[in-house]
């Protein structure tokens, strides 16, 4: 991480504003996408959930409770649970407080003070159709004694399909590519490494890509990657749900769907940074925790 | 933790022989008293799944793999899916090998040697009825630069019956109060303040006991005592099986089952000792993770 020379208090709250005006447009357009495609749903697949409507986003508002600071933030949870998507979660949150003495010595930038800034859009959809892969989107902007951006995108396939594997990582590398050389094999790389599930010697899904503590010594521009992957995602993903949403599916695919979603559920449990932060920070779990499977077993 | 004069290694080697009978003599008991159980069902939740033979234990071994020892050992995995039990775990595992340097710092005895060997009986019960309280039972022997036993019962109850729980607690404390004047409001207590989900603020059931480090400096006292909590168990969570197997549930409160299935499979992977022991030591993270529920819902 290197670093800018210290940006007046003036233009750091600037930049928090901007960034926190960008997590919540793409939260809309997200929603508004996956609202879009839970009406396209016709054929066998509506027919099986004939009583079922198309679903819409249900928006809840939370506090963060924090007495150290005079503004500790909250967030909004927005959950859908559909015929397309069994249970899809878009969450924004803008929180600030001090990290605990034990917590600030993983954090960067908490050497003079334990205060910090964190606004960020969490994704995670779990489709119903075992076709349909299961994503994961985050991208957040961190503001201590220093600043950065991090994020990432994953996705972790049910049924195999090799074309959306491929598209999926074309898709992120073209948005990489256009804003630093490096950036795909070593975010993708990250994401192979983050993505992995020790205790089972198995990666959780098929990657994407993952970055974090990203200060290039250019805000402007390492805010503009974190929203080109934001973007990506929204191209991307509808792209491969609308590809599998119509084909029909059998129990063994469905009972092997809810098995995977075990394995997800330990990661997100044992490993993910951002529940481990939203726990750690007195998050509210609903929102922490909105990222767990509506069902998933382990048989 | 206090300690008797060092025995001699001939003495150690007995005692760790003698636990591990005991784990396997009170495994095969246990076993064999859930698949009388299981031949006990009669009447509508017996026809309700007309086609669902009696379940029977599966027994699965594995080893443990670590080069360091002459010895690492392993486990068998003894697991039944059947009509009153939707899924029942009972492990016995024996390893022995090092800690990473981490790992050694939380735990006792390791400033001269980071060798250990454990020995002990885990338990897991997911009744498939809501009104059958779902329970978790280990003991188990550890043996470091120093010795010592742990354990505990606790019962999560879906639907709660009031005299469950008193007759659960009644039973341990007549076993804690045997053995010592303060072991059950102490044992109790520690249930309490363990079996918690501190990111929800909530108990994770109706508690129980949970002793660790328990070294008296008198063994066999340690032991006896470790022993009649397994007997304890193997009295009273059967007769709270059989005071509730044969009541029809609803669709209602088997949502709710699923979605407190959700809460306990975030303790075991967020808090769980023996989680986090198993997976820290290499153990086999199916046999580590068959406490974890067949189905589980976050709706």
């Amino acid at each position: 991480m290197s670093s800018e020379s210290p940006a007046p208090d003036s233009v750091v709250e600037q930049r928090k504003q901007r960034a926190e005006a960008w997590f919540t447009e793409l939260r809309d357009r997200l929603c508004g996408e996956f609202e879009r495609i839970e009406d396209e749903l016709v054929g066998i697949n509506a027919a099986r959930l004939a009583y079922t409507p198309a679903g819409r986003f249900q928006y809840t508002p939370w506090q963060r409770d924090d007495s150290s600071v005079a503004d500790p933030g909250g967030g909004l949870m927005a959950v859908m649970h559909g015929r397309v998507f069994e249970k899809v979660g878009v969450n924004v949150s803008t929180v600030a407080g001090h990290f605990s003495e034990n917590f600030a010595q993983e954090i960067p930038g908490t050497e003079a003070t334990s205060g910090f800034w964190a606004c960020g859009l969490s994704l995670v959809a779990h489709p119903r159709s075992p076709h349909v892969p299961p994503a994961h989107m985050n991208t957040r902007h961190i503001v201590t004694g220093k600043h950065w951006f991090g994020g990432g995108a994953d996705l972790n396939p049910i049924v195999a399909h090799e074309p959306d594997t491929r598209d999926f990582h074309a898709a992120l590398k073209e948005t990489c590519d256009t804003h630093g050389d490096d950036y795909y094999d070593r975010y993708a790389a990250w994401a192979d490494d983050y993505f992995y599930n020790k205790h089972r010697g198995e990666p959780r899904g098929i990657g994407g890509i993952f970055y974090d503590y990203l200060d290039s010594g250019d805000w402007e521009a390492d805010f503009a990657f974190t929203r080109d992957v934001g973007l990506t995602f929204l191209d991307i993903f509808p792209r491969l749900v609308r590809r599998h949403m119509f084909t029909p599916w059998t129990e063994k695919e469905r009972a092997y769907q809810l098995f995977r979603r075990g394995r997800y559920t330990e990661f997100n449990l044992v490993y993910d940074r951002g529940t481990r932060f939203g726990l750690q920070t007195g998050g509210n779990p609903d929102a922490v925790l909105m990222s767990l499977p509506p069902l998933a077993s382990w048989p």
